[in-house]
C-alpha cells in the first residue's frame, strides 16, 4: 500500500469517528453543537491521530483497519483535544487569529463565550471518549497519557509561556520550552497511547517519545524558516506574520543557516531513532514529509 | 457529632488534599500556577465535595475519617471544575464579574488568557485525579458522571443557554434548564459519584439524584428571590445584580410569591426523598441551610 493512500485510509476512519461521535447542529443547545462541528470537522491533516495509527500498526507488526477500530477513541481523543487547544490560542486575548485553515476561526464564526466553551467541550468530549475502550487498564492509562500531556506542566503551560512571551524578548531555551510543550507534548502523547495499549517494553516508549518530540520541534522550527522565506502555497498562510506580530523564532534568534541545521539534526536523530525498527514506513515518511518542507 | 463539625472536618480534609495536589507559586509557569492556588484556595463553601462526602458515609453506613480519605479524588475532581466553570463564567465575554467572594476575579487579579487556561488546566487536572483510584472500575465510572455533567449536554450546555440568554427575553422552561444543567448537574454528579463508588442499586442513585437536583433548584430560586429582597450580608454580595443585569429570575418571571412556594415545594421534596434513609443528618442539613436562606 502507498504510503498516502495507508494515511488517507486512517484520516477517513478517524474522520467517520468523529462525524459519528458529534452531536447533530440541530441539538440544543444549537450553537454550541454547531460550534463543535465546524472546528472538528474542518480539513485538518490530522497529524496526532494518524501519527498514533502509524506508531500502533507498526508495534502491532501489521496493518489491520479492524484492530485499529478498536483504538479508535485514542485518535479521537488526540483530535479533540488539539482542535480545543486551537480554539483557545486563536481567542482574541491569545493570539487573535481571525483565520484556521482559510476559514474563520471559531470566535469569529460564531462568538468569543462560543468559543471558550466549544474548547471545554471537546476537553471534556475527550475524556469521555476515552472511557470507551473494552479494558478500563487502557482507557486509564491513556486518560493519564492525556492529562499529563494536557496539563499545567504540558500544552497549556506551554501556552501560558507562549503568551507572556509575545511582550518581551525571549531566548532559545524559552522558545524551545514553548515548542517542546505545545506541540511536543501531544505528539508524544499520541506514540506513548500506541506503545501503551501495546504493552511494550519502556525504552522503546521512551525512544518512541523522543522521537515524536523531535518531529515536534524540527516542525516548529521549519515553519518559523518558511515564515522568513516561504509562500503562501507552502506555508498554507500568509508568509511574515511573525516578524509583524514580533514573535521570536528559530531564525530571529539563531540565523536562518543555524536554524536549518537544527532542524536537519533533530530529523537526523529521529531518523536514527527508528531505522531499525520493523514496518517503520509510515513513521519514516513522516521525517521525509517535513524534510520536504525545508527550503 | 455537630452537623457543623462534620462539615467542617470534611472541608478540611478536602482543602488538605487540594493544597498537596497543586503546584507551589513558585513552579513555572508561575503565573498559571498562581492562578490555579489563588482560584482553588480561595475560601469557598466546598459545597459539592461535602456533599459527595454526606452521601458517601450515608451510604457506608457510618462516618469514617479513612475511607473519605480513599474517595478523596472524587471529592477533589468535582471542587476542581466547579472552580474551573467560574473562572471562565466569570470572563469579560461571558457574565463580566470582576469579583468571587470578596476578591478579584482570576482574570482581573491576573489576565484574561490565564484565566482562560487556569480553567482548562483546572478540568485537566480533575480527570487527572480521578484516575489515582486503587481500582481502575472506580476510576471510570467517575470519569463517565464528570463527563456526562460538565458536557455540552450538562453544565457547558447550561452556560451556552445563559449566555445567549442574557440578550432576550426567556421563558421559565429556558430558565429551569439553565439552572438544571448550569447548578443540577454537578451536584448530581457529587451523589451519582457516591452511590457508584458504594455500589448502590440504581433507584437509590435516581432518587439521590434527583434529591441533588432538587437542591439545586431551590438554591438558585432562592438566590433569584434574595436578589430582589434580601441584603448583603445574607446573599453575600450586592443585592440587585440580576435586575440590574436584565437577566431573568425566578421572581421577574413566576413573582415572588409563587418562587417562593416552588422552591418550598422542591424542598418538601427533596426532604420525601431521603426522609426514610438510614444516618441522613448531613443530607437533611443541606436542605434545612437552603430553608433557611428563605426570607
Amino acid at each position: 500500500m502507498l504510503i498516502q493512500e495507508y494515511y488517507k485510509t486512517r484520516k477517513d476512519i478517524l474522520e467517520k469517528g468523529l462525524e459519528d461521535l458529534l452531536a447533530p447542529n440541530s441539538e440544543y443547545p444549537k450553537n454550541l453543537h454547531k460550534a463543535m462541528r465546524y472546528t472538528v470537522m474542518n480539513g485538518g491533516k490530522r497529524i496526532r491521530p494518524i501519527l498514533f495509527f502509524s506508531t500502533y500498526e507498526m508495534l502491532l507488526g501489521r496493518k489491520n483497519k479492524k484492530r485499529i477500530e478498536r483504538v479508535l477513541p485514542a485518535a479521537i481523543a488526540l483530535e479533540l483535544v488539539h482542535t480545543a487547544s486551537l480554539i483557545h490560542d486563536d481567542l482574541p486575548s491569545m493570539d487573535n487569529s481571525s483565520e484556521r485553515r482559510g476559514k474563520a476561526s471559531c470566535h469569529v464564526k460564531f462568538d468569543v463565550p462560543t468559543a471558550i466553551l466549544t474548547g471545554d467541550a471537546l476537553i471534556t468530549l475527550a475524556y469521555e471518549v476515552l472511557t470507551n475502550f473494552k479494558s478500563s487498564t487502557d482507557s486509564i492509562n491513556c486518560i493519564k497519557i492525556l492529562s499529563k500531556a494536557l496539563s499545567s506542566r504540558g500544552m497549556i503551560g506551554g501556552q501560558a509561556v507562549d503568551i507572556i512571551s509575545a511582550t518581551k524578548k525571549i531566548n532559545i531555551n524559552t522558545l524551545r520550552y514553548i515548542h517542546i510543550k505545545k506541540t511536543g507534548a501531544l505528539l508524544q502523547a499520541s506514540v506513548e497511547m500506541a506503545c501503551i495499549l501495546q504493552e511494550v517494553d519502556e525504552n522503546i516508549t521512551i525512544t518512541l517519545s523522543n522521537f515524536a518530540l523531535n518531529l515536534g520541534l524540527a516542525y516548529q522550527i521549519v515553519d518559523d524558516i518558511l515564515d522568513e522565506v516561504g509562500s503562501y502555497d507552502i506555508l498554507g498562510k500568509e508568509p511574515g506574520g511573525d516578524l509583524k506580530n514580533e514573535k521570536a523564532t528559530y531564525p530571529l534568534l539563531l540565523g536562518l543557516e543555524k536554524s536549518k541545521k537544527t532542524a536537519e539534526k533533530l530529523l537526523r536523530d529521529a531518523h536514527n531513532m527508528i531505522k531499525n525498527m520493523n514496518n517503520n514506513e509510515a513513521l519514516l515518511e513522516f521525517i521525509n514529509s517535513i524534510t520536504e518542507r525545508l527550503p
